[in-house]
């Protein structure tokens, strides 16, 4: 029941480093994701009360490098689980995702992250008309995998899509084959810009952060400056001398105001962490799968 | 995490006739659906506490003769939702249903009845190795239709295969060439006895319910004598004299053990209520689409 | 979560006149507050997705005059359950309250309205330092009510302290003793101004709405004029003509922007309705039980 | 809505030992506590679906000897983020419970295991008549206590009985004088019989179990050998050698049908773990606070 006009949006982050407690990024942030589920400036909603996810790779091997996911319909902002478990479990890679539905069901199957063997893929946007293009593009995943296929969003399907197109060979090629397969299928229903995304997938060991949209104005996307980095400009705080020079948090919304942090990422191009002392974003641009 | 080799079954409950409180029904009886969700004597499992759901048609066309329906995942015999709308809700037409899941998930969306339109639909029983029929199921289904599927129940797909192959003229044609699809699929990929079924359909008038399954052994299913006829037997019961000549239930299980209530329908057969003094029970046979 | 300082808020409505199908008030207006659950503007916070609950008496009844409840931890305004039963359920006198948690756990039990017999009671304000006086206070509720208390609400404590105070012969009697008692006990444990309230009460027949601050500067409420003054002032709006002259409305925050509908409650103050042509409210005080 | 004269009960699981990960001992063994939330045979009931809870002290001291609790509303059979926590959290010390509720709301807040700083607390049995006792049951509770009670339950009262009655120093003691409030409060009340009790509490290093009832008919309550004397007996058990010698569950139910494993706690009586090779239960004697 949006006002007229209003585009509801999501908010995620995933962060890559030394074993953090959760909760140390999740909610201590003075601007943290908690938070923007209740008071998102930069979304086009304030709230995204629509159910949350998290993700998270284990330390310490549990789960064969297949990573645990908890993910709940009701809002991230006062469910207690989330925080007792955000207390206690540690990781050295996580994804948190908070929820504005753009529409299809809130339930369980429709929150992010969304899972495939130990990939990990969460997403903010929409695919414009999805249920013009829903079947086509379900019919593109391969047969072997539609039955995984357990909610309605775009998002699971473009997930789908990714590992169908070479997800496990290629990271950026099989997005860009899926984003290519959407502009697509737009074109040819009447649907002129389709696609609009940042994303995020993880294998356990690195994180792709995308950022693209047909339109070329795409939902806001940051990466911190590494770890040493940060420690250079801001000596005064304390914690950054606990984590190691490749710890890196990808946001749609910075977590606070520290001079030097969050760096914009541009449209149509993506990182990948952890990754050297030059961080290079990379172009996207669609292929045609 | 059901025993090895057990399966798991729903149980459901139609009822036709004199606008009544719906716990009349779902609560009053020795052997209630509320109940049965725990206490199914008949189903291969004790337990249904996977989600439930009612539909009811409004006697007074709130809703312009589209059913309401009320889902949750939770089991029915805690929810105290369910019993406060039952206390104070009239229908002449509700359909109940409480679900024990045959592996998709536990979400409202894939709780019954399904509606679709004017049409509400519920299901116990299963399509064999599913996720081996999935693909081509969905895709047999009208494609303006497909983006109305939610969830992911092989259930959800029969329905719609039925609106698909003409719900709206001609029930029992629809629900033959759905059972005929899923038959020849079930050849085609290895699966031959794909189907097990008991189905209920209304448009708000009627009530459509079906008895099938491949190997002729299908759930149970049972249909309540005329109220007058029951009258007959049963005069020490005031209530009867309360209802309608034509009111009906429709059942997994029977409600109670009273003499001369419940007639159990055969295999391979449909009935439908209202109909006049003689109920007869009529043969089903798939047909091919 | 809120940021330091932010006071969170709940908003209610009240209805009491023709029979009306519960989302033509709840879901409709320009401003409902379903949207009111999202996009709040009066309140100390925008969002009030902590639960959400209704009660209504039946038209026909059903209930022998107790009003069914409906309570759900999810928000409003992606509750598809409320959004059927608002279809479909038509009231002569219901009440709606989202909530937005002033530290008590979100739960079932912790939204309102609340119920005990025939009486429906929801309440928008808080306690100051409930958990100092909340012993105190739960002592002085009459030992037979004491097991009834299902929740840990402030809101829930006072409304069974209204009923050990006679809400049954008095209610403008019994809430001002219940007033009372928090203003004393305030004082007693060092909280000076403890008690922040607009209050609904109802037994099926009448509602009498209250607002009342220990530092008069409460929170907002509203009833609307009688439905035969607001057809005077428009009678280009046809709805209005199909409802009764004694049909209104009160809420925490006004439906619309329509000219001449809404009237600000004034502080420690008190209406009844249904009323007369003649809308006084009344002065409310605080009485020692 | 149990059949007449049914009455229901929980089950529940205490694991203290070598770090372990918890779906180990909550989802693999034959009869797990998650099958016994299905299929108990040793209950009263079969299903145990009326809530769930798991709390856990984390081997890396996150949480600063703070254990994490995690409860849900819904079955544990199907809790899919309960299955992927298991998974992928290690613990040395962690309770489990499966709730079949004696009457109190399904909530959150009405399940097992409570806590109370490092303390952790659950239960099986009920105090009978509880509604006549609660009042003054509660008013025994330190009243700096009592605003932590959050729910309805006897079990979180009992619990805040012990810690009141000083269970940080003498946790049998502590809970002998809490037995002994219930029994006397029940005589003045008219209730010959109130207790009925399984009850672990824990403070992060050791795990203390009572089995007590006022009619010395408690439910049941086993221990299992020390690890060392399972090895003697199980030699082809490889997974016994990677387990410490005081590694011990605590059940309602044995998990398994193992020779050797499973001792059976008298009534009246109390166990320590970790403990030493002689493993002697004490009795236990309600006393008078």
């Amino acid at each position: 029941m949006p006002r007229k006009g209003m585009v509801r949006m999501c908010r995620w982050l995933a962060y890559s480093g030394s074993p953090m407690l959760l909760d140390a990024v999740l909610y201590r942030p003075e601007h943290s994701l908690i938070n923007q589920s209740l008071y998102a400036r930069m979304g086009a909603e304030a709230t995204n009360g629509d159910g949350f996810g998290i993700g998270w790779y284990s330390a310490d091997r549990a789960g064969n490098g297949t990573p645990a996911i908890f993910r709940d319909v009701a809002p991230a902002w006062n469910n207690r689980n989330l925080r007792e478990l955000a207390a206690h479990v540690r990781s050295p890679l996580f994804f948190a995702h908070v929820r504005a539905s753009t529409g299809s069901a809130v339930q369980q199957t429709n929150c992010h992250p969304f899972r495939h063997g130990r990939w990990l893929w969460m997403h903010n946007g929409a695919i414009a008309d999805f249920q013009r293009l829903q079947r086509d593009l379900c019919m593109a995943v391969d047969p072997a995998l539609f039955p995984f296929i357990e909610g309605s969003t775009d998002s699971e399907v473009m997930f789908y899509l990714a590992v169908t197109y070479g997800l496990d060979q290629d990271v950026p090629g099989a997005v860009a084959r899926m984003a290519g397969l959407v502009e697509r299928l737009g074109k040819e229903h009447g649907v002129p810009e389709p696609l609009q995304m940042t994303v995020a997938v993880s294998d356990g060991e690195r994180v792709w952060a995308f950022r693209y949209s047909s339109q070329g104005a795409s939902r806001t996307l940051f990466y911190s400056s590494r770890a040493d980095t940060v420690r250079h400009l801001h000596p005064e705080i304390d914690y950054l001398r606990e984590i190691s020079d490749e710890t890196r948090i990808v946001v749609s919304e910075p977590l606070g105001d520290l001079h030097g942090v969050w760096n914009e990422l541009p449209e149509a191009s993506y990182v990948v962490v952890p990754s050297g002392p030059e961080t290079d974003y990379l172009p996207f641009v669609p292929e045609l799968p």
